[in-house]
C-alpha cells in the first residue's frame, strides 16, 4: 500500500477513448466474452465432458446445519478490521465487506459493527425499555410486550457518521471495505415509535426524545420530536430473524437516514423533554469541526453518497474485455433519482442504470456495462437524490467544511485502474 | 403429539364474540398491556432501576465474529428435519423456521433445504454453465464470466411442491415449522435468463429449456421457453452474499413463482429443445394423483397460499390479552391482493393488514389485531392473490383434487387456541 503513490498518482490522466453504453443485452455480449472468465486456475478432472468429483458420491445430508453457514470457497468474505485505526476492540469499529455484496440487503453476519463499550449480551427476559419524562403514562414494557403490538417492516441502510471519516483530507486507505465499509441495509421489523408515543401520550411541551442505551457506554442521543413521530421504530428484528447481539439485541431504535450512532443498540430508555440533552456523544464527538472553528452540530442526515464496488482496490480488472461497473448508492433524504459513473475522472458522465426496486432511506444497487481496453482509467460515481442534491466531489465538499472533521464526508469516490488492472484508491488534483 | 385429537378436535364450536378491530394504534393497545409480558423468568439485579450485569463492564470487541452468528440466547432458532419423514438425511429436507420469523427476508442460514443426492459443495473455479441445442451459439461459461453481465435483484418466495403435503387427508404434523416450513423468502441476484438466451440466440423452434443441475442426482427439469424469456433467472447471490451450498453455489436457476425443485441447484447445463424431455423429476415425481386415476402433470406454478405463523403450535398465547395475529401469505402468480383472518374456523372473516412493501412473487407479511378472551378459538387465513384466486378450505380443495397427491396443497391451515392458550393442528369438519 502507497500513500505517497495514491496522493501523488491521482492527477487526472489526459481524456481517453472509452466504449460507450451498448444498447441491447446481446449486443453488448456478442463476441466480448471469449476466453473471458477462464484466468482462475481449474481442475481439468472436473470440467465438460468429465462428470466432476461432486457428482459422483451424495453429498452430505440436511441434518448437518441447522443454522447453515457460507461454503468455505467464500470464507474471505468477512467483516474486517484496522487494529492501528483503534486502540482497543472494545471501543472499536469494523466493517462489511461491500465489494463481494450483490443487490442491497446486507447478510446479518456481514454487517459493520461499531461499539462505544464492547458488544452487550442481554437476555431479553431481564430487558426492559422505559418510556417517561414529558408523557401522560410511563410505562415500562418487555420484549414480549413489543411483540404483541402491531409491527412494521422496512429496509433502511445504516451508516456511521465517520464512514469514510479517514479520506477527508487524501485517499488513505486502499480499499473499499474500509473507505466505505460503514454502512449496511436490512429489513427492520418493529413497533413504530409513533405508535409508542400515542399510547404514552405526549405532553404539549414534548419536543425532544433522549435515547439511552443498555450497553457499559450507555449510548444516549437526543432525537427531535418531528423525527420520533416520523418514521422510527424500535426494532427487534433484522433481515427476518432476531437482531444480532452486536446490532442490539434484543432492541435497538431504527432512525432512517439518520447516523448510526442515533439508531442506539440495546435500548432501555426513552426519555421525552422540552429541549436536547447535549450528551457527550453530540457535543464532544459527532460534531463536525469547520474551518472557521465552528462546529456544526445535530448533522443527523446521512446525505447523497455513492461508490463504486466493483472495480475496486480488492476486485482488479482481468485484462481487456467487457465488464460490468457496479456500485451502491443510498440517501438519508430518501430515494435515490439517478447514479452517474464517468471512466475519466469525471469529465464525461454516463447514467448508470438503477436495480429496482428502488426504496427511500434503502442502498440502491447501480450498474453500467463497460468494455475495457486496458488503459488507464478514473473510475467515480455520483449520486442525485430525489431532492435533487448532487453528491459533491471531494474539491467541493472540503471547499465548504475544511478537512478538520472526520464525519459526513460523502465526496465522490475516484479509483484508478491501472493497465495491469490494479485499482488504486486516488485524490484527483483539480485545476480550478 | 396426539394425531387422534387433532383430528378428532376440530371440530367447529360455537361462534363466540372475538374483539374487531380497534381503529388506532393508541386505542388498540391503550390498557391491555399492563402485566401482559412479564411471564419469562427475571433475575431482578438485572431489571430497573438496578444497573444490569452487562451495563457494568466492556463486552467483547469487534474482531470476535468476521462472519457474525446468532446470540446464544436465539440458538433455538433451527431448521429442523423429521427422521421418521425421510429414509436417509442425504435425500431428504428440513424446513425453515417460520415461527421466528420477521417481515419476509428468510435469513440465508435458516433456508429450507431439500436435496435429491445430498449438498455439493463445488469449486467455482472448476464449474461451467453449458447453454446448447436449439442455439445459433452453444457457450460454456465460467461463472466470473456470469458476474461480468447485467444483473437484475429481486425479492421472491421459492416453495417446495410438497409443502404441506402430509396434511393432504387430516392435520398431521403439529408445527408451523413442518407444515409450511419449505419456503423461504430471499432477495436473489443474477443474470436473466432472457439475457443468456438473447445471446446464445433461440432457433426458431426453441420451445423448451431442460435445466440440469451438477449435484449427484443431476437433477433436471423441463421449463417452457414463455417462462425462461418472461422472469427466470441464473443466480449467484442471495440475500447479498454468494448463494450457500445447500442453495445450490455457484449458482442456481431462479423460476420465480414455479415449485421449488424447477430451481435447479448447481446449475450446469440448460440444453434448448422443441419438447419436454418427461424426465424422472417430471413423470414419477412432481405429478399430481387425482381421483380418477389421471395424474396432473407440469402443475408448475404455486398458488395462492397462506398461514398464521402467530399464534400456531409452537408459539401458544400467554393468557387472555391483546395480541397481533401474524402470518405470511404468497402467490406464483403475481401480488397479494388481501389477506383475511378469521378466529372462528371461517364464519368469519377480518381483513389483515398487509406490510409493505407488497412484491410479485414473493413472501407477504400480515398481522391484525385480536384481543383473545380466554376461549377456545379457530384461527385461520385465506389469501387473495391479485388474479381474484382465493386459497380454497381443505374440503374445497379434496372436493377437486382428491387426497392421493402429496403436492400443492395450498389449502387453508387452522390452528385450534385452547382456553390453556396452547395451539394445536386441527381439520374442520364441514356440515356440507
Amino acid at each position: 500500500m502507497s500513500r505517497e503513490k495514491r496522493e501523488g498518482g491521482g492527477l487526472l490522466l489526459p481524456r481517453r477513448q472509452f466504449v460507450r453504453t451498448v444498447a441491447g443485452s446481446a449486443a453488448m455480449l456478442a463476441g466480448s466474452l471469449a476466453g473471458a472468465g477462464t484466468a482462475r486456475a481449474a481442475n481439468p478432472d472436473n470440467l465438460p465432458p468429465n462428470e466432476p468429483e461432486w457428482a459422483k458420491a451424495l453429498g452430505p445430508g440436511v441434518d448437518a446445519t441447522p443454522y447453515g453457514m457460507p461454503v468455505s470457497y467464500e470464507a474471505h468474505v468477512v467483516r474486517r478490521w484496522v487494529p492501528w485505526l483503534t486502540a482497543s476492540s472494545e471501543s472499536s469499529v469494523n466493517f462489511t465487506p461491500l465489494q463481494d455484496l450483490h443487490g442491497f440487503v446486507t447478510p446479518n453476519g456481514l454487517c459493520f459493527e461499531r461499539h462505544h463499550g464492547g458488544r452487550a449480551e442481554i437476555d431479553p427476559a431481564d430487558h426492559r425499555l422505559i418510556i417517561h419524562g414529558l408523557v401522560e403514562r410511563p410505562i415500562m414494557l418487555t420484549v414480549d410486550d413489543l411483540k404483541r403490538m402491531p409491527s412494521e417492516s422496512h429496509f433502511y441502510f445504516c451508516e456511521c457518521a465517520a464512514n469514510s471519516g479517514m479520506e477527508w483530507r487524501s485517499a488513505q486507505l486502499n480499499s473499499v471495505q474500509f473507505t466505505h465499509g460503514m454502512v449496511h441495509c436490512a429489513q427492520y421489523t418493529g413497533v413504530s415509535l409513533r405508535t409508542l408515543l400515542d399510547y404514552v401520550g405526549l405532553k404539549p411541551n414534548a419536543k425532544w426524545v433522549l435515547a439511552e442505551g443498555a450497553d457499559a457506554a450507555a449510548m444516549t442521543r437526543s432525537i427531535p420530536i418531528e423525527k420520533a413521530l416520523d418514521d422510527c421504530m424500535v426494532a427487534y428484528g433484522q433481515n427476518g430473524e432476531a437482531l444480532r447481539a452486536e446490532q442490539g439485541y434484543p432492541i435497538r431504535l431504527v432512525v432512517p437516514g439518520f447516523e448510526a450512532n442515533m439508531w442506539v443498540k440495546w435500548l432501555r430508555r426513552l426519555e421525552i423533554g422540552d429541549q436536547p440533552w447535549y450528551t457527550r456523544e453530540e457535543t464532544s464527538k459527532y460534531t463536525d469541526l469547520l474551518p472557521d472553528g465552528k462546529a456544526r452540530l445535530f448533522t443527523w442526515v446521512m446525505e447523497a453518497k455513492s461508490v463504486v464496488t466493483f472495480p475496486c482496490p480488492e476486485k482488479p480488472l482481468n485484462g481487456p474485455g467487457y465488464y460490468t461497473i457496479r456500485g451502491l448508492a443510498w440517501s438519508g433524504y430518501g430515494r435515490i433519482k439517478r447514479v452517474d459513473v464517468s471512466v475519466d475522472g469525471g469529465r464525461n458522465w454516463q447514467t448508470a442504470k438503477l436495480v429496482e426496486p428502488v426504496l427511500p432511506k434503502c442502498l440502491t444497487r447501480f450498474e453500467l456495462p463497460w468494455r475495457w481496453n486496458g488503459e488507464g482509467a478514473l473510475v467515480v460515481s455520483r449520486a442525485i437524490d430525489e431532492t435533487g442534491y448532487v453528491q459533491p466531489t471531494m474539491y467541493e465538499l472540503q471547499k465548504v467544511r475544511g478537512v478538520e472533521s472526520i464525519y459526513h464526508n460523502n465526496g465522490q469516490q475516484v479509483w484508478e485502474v491501472k493497465p495491469s488492472g490494479e485499482v488504486e484508491n486516488v485524490r484527483l488534483k483539480y485545476a480550478s
